[in-house]
């Protein structure tokens, strides 16, 4: 028998394993880089977003209910090289003052690849008539467009003051 | 002697040799992801987007050019990462109706990436004094946007025609 094109739907599983698979990295990643960080409002920043990861991985596995899956992750090679960029960061410019710079851009970088994957599965759940799981999805879309702006708030502020600090050395 | 502490400014160049790399491995992944489309809008869309991303690669030039540096790439996990999950879409989905919508996702994926780091390099661009490399930067992240959005648009009718040949079927 010949096997089955894979269709929309599988699509929708297959993206929401990889997501569920991001997630629960960042979750781990999150504590390292609050200990990391040498700014409170930063650290601030990632212990909330923390909480809030939290939250995500359970509305996943909401979705994963509802299209009735058992929630499961798979490799995500994309997050897997963001975050070793952050973590090459927290290495090389350990103790510089330019540190948190750095871990405020390796957040964004996670916050815009969950923001297209959020947008990506809203939609489709969408399209194959999923409401609950496409609720789901845009609240957790919002969260993480709130979280890039809150970034980008504190990354003007931050990287301000530790270029000024350098440039008075 | 002991070593000087990395500043911004090494962060800035650090950084900028990623979107180097990244916008390299873009430009030979583009024209087989136009190759790979069963949709005419999307070929054209992708077709477009190469024309512009070397318009890119040549403002990243001049950027190099005005901190003192030579153009150089430096690897970048992330892309890679990201890129091989379009890699990946190709080879699954290849014959299926959900392809494009496949496609489409992957290439959301790289916009956000691009639009994170272009982001981030507009600020510090700023807060170093490097005006024409923040102009650069900035004329690229609102290109990467409108991009973005040509492609959210895309999304939402190729999908859409998608499933509705998939529940004809």
């Amino acid at each position: 028998m010949a096997k089955e094109p894979k269709k929309l739907a599988d699509l929708f599983h297959d993206t929401l394993k990889d997501i569920y698979f991001a997630e629960k990295k960042i979750l781990t990643a999150l504590p390292k880089m609050a200990k990391a960080t040498q700014s409170d409002d930063l650290k601030a920043a990632f212990e909330k977003h923390e909480g809030e990861t939290e939250e995500q991985v359970a509305r996943l596995e909401k979705v994963f209910e509802e299209i009735g899956e058992k929630p499961q992750g798979k490799t995500c090679a994309a997050i897997m090289g963001i975050l070793d960029e952050g973590k090459e960061i927290m290495e090389e410019y350990k103790g510089s003052p330019a540190l948190d710079a750095g871990l405020l851009a390796a957040a964004q970088a996670v916050e815009h690849y969950e923001i297209s994957r959020y947008g990506t599965l809203r939609t489709w759940a969408q399209e194959l008539g999923r409401d609950k799981s496409a609720k789901l999805l845009q609240e957790t879309l919002d969260e993480e467009e709130a979280t890039d702006e809150a970034l980008t708030e504190l990354a003007e502020s931050v990287v301000n003051q530790e270029a000024q600090s350098e440039a008075a050395e």
